[in-house]
């Protein structure tokens, strides 16, 4: 671990700026480069793609002063005091710069720091289908959690994670998607970004790869359409000729779902089964069920 | 439907304060009542519970200016509105009081109302245990949803909503939790709360009514104790006796999840089996996993 002398104590130094402006969208297309707050995700980056640290920025003493005086923000304060020791602890923290930053600088680097933050290459970030479909471990299926025109980033965020829990291969963020460098997105992922590839391409791509691949795309969808009715996950999960094989799992928009156009050339549209009053859940909490759902009925024998 | 002659157009007006004031919890408590912000809120309210409503406050205009030029707002803006005219439209407001409030006045009460909110009665939402086993519909088993300690308003709400879509008999909060008539949690619960009953009760009395009712507990936690190890929810499901009969889920704390001495009370302990890299799901993610596998296994043949 390479550690600056000086301690970074100039909240107004251009450098500083440069970090705080990755929270948009533009100067993170402009330098390439990303933002990762907070001992969770910084830790998950360290273990799983360290190669693609730039800089991390570690708070040189935690302002307990500035935490409301409730238990749990005290104890969630101790708590990344913790995980910032071990992070820095790591191994894999070697080759790494770690820059020392007063509180206010950490202020102005970022809202959510809880003490350290790293700046990764946004390149190495950027997955594509045939990296996935070629892979050399083709023996296992292909999983694919796909989300057409996911807009929210706490909800992006939140999906990736969930596809990450039920051993997805990978993410795919279809058409006009929020971008999963969003910091809001990284920290909802909670780690996950880093364990699984997030793929971006176009609706009319993606069904020509998963085509081209013979992977069949299950829509959740409630409604489905003329040509195709939609079916229970609980009917589907005991077809082992889907849940065994590779698959993709696709979800539509917060608000309006999936137009027919996408349903139309799905190989199966499949609706979460309401058993009370409510009459949806909202998009986040559906695809955890549905993915979840479909990887205990792979790992399990045919149920 | 009884509507009054005079639009409320005084935002300091005693009346306007009062309203506001159910936010909190201790003007709720002094006043035996609450608010149900927002279209989805109140129409549930209206199909469900009208009987506990007190007044409606619709906005007169809604003001378009307010809403931030992204074109999803003012798409929910224009939904607000036509779900305002049904609700209106609705038989049971037959006897209900509306009220229309200026922009202004609007704003007082709800920085989320979306053109309508309702004033309610909470004792009406007070529900106790004996009142759910007694139900004469005994055949029918019970299924429980409890949460120790859920203190986040946004996670008590989707975890209603959750239970709900699972086709719950009532969510059970044990211990010290969120009041569930708060703003928040109402408004997560997207009109669930008037749904299913949400029943208050401490972790003695809970496990002496599931005891007394042959209710078994299954408690939520990766662990386990000494004494009985975590099951994988992969092969609880395949237990007809448990999914098929009457049963209670239990759910731990955010951030601490369940203690030693609440797992030692309960009947079996179970995990969501994690295939992938993540560690963890959220607590609202893993209740809806948890709820909607069990639900959905005792709805179908023996699996």
């Amino acid at each position: 671990m390479h550690v600056s002398n000086e301690i970074m104590d100039n909240p107004h130094a251009d450098r500083v700026k440069r970090i705080a402006q990755l929270a948009q969208s533009r100067a993170r297309k402009k330098s390439g480069l990303f933002l990762v707050e907070g001992p969770q995700s910084v830790r998950e980056l360290v273990t799983y793609r360290p190669e693609i640290i730039k800089d991390i920025y570690v708070q040189t003493a935690l302002n307990y002063d500035d935490v409301r005086e409730d238990g749990n923000a005290v104890a969630r304060l101790h708590d990344s005091s913790a995980v910032i020791a071990r992070i820095l602890d790591h191994p894999r923290m070697r080759d790494i710069y770690v820059h020392y930053v007063s509180d206010a600088v950490m202020k102005q680097i970022s809202d959510d720091a809880q003490g350290i933050v790293a700046v990764a290459e946004a390149g190495a970030m950027i997955h594509v289908i045939e990296e996935l479909l070629n892979a050399s471990e083709s023996q296992k299926p292909t999983t694919l959690a796909a989300f057409w025109q996911i807009r929210d980033p706490g909800n992006a965020g939140t999906v990736i994670r969930a596809a990450d829990a039920a051993g997805c291969s990978a993410v795919v963020f279809v058409d006009d998607c929020v971008d999963a460098l969003n910091t809001k997105v990284i920290r909802s992922t909670a780690g996950s970004l880093f364990h699984i590839p997030v793929i971006r391409m176009s609706a009319d791509d993606f069904f020509t790869s998963m085509h081209k691949a013979d992977i069949p795309v299950i829509a959740a969808d409630v409604h489905g359409v003329e040509e195709r009715e939609s079916e229970s996950l609980q009917e589907v999960v005991r077809d082992p000729l889907l849940t065994k094989g590779s698959h993709a799992t696709l979800f539509g928009n917060e608000a309006r779902g999936l137009p027919a156009e996408i349903l139309r050339k799905s190989s199966r549209i499949v609706y979460i089964p309401m058993y009370g009053k409510a009459e949806s859940l909202n998009l986040a909490t559906s695809a955890a069920i549905m993915l979840h759902t479909l990887a205990m009925s792979s790992h399990v024998g045919t149920i």
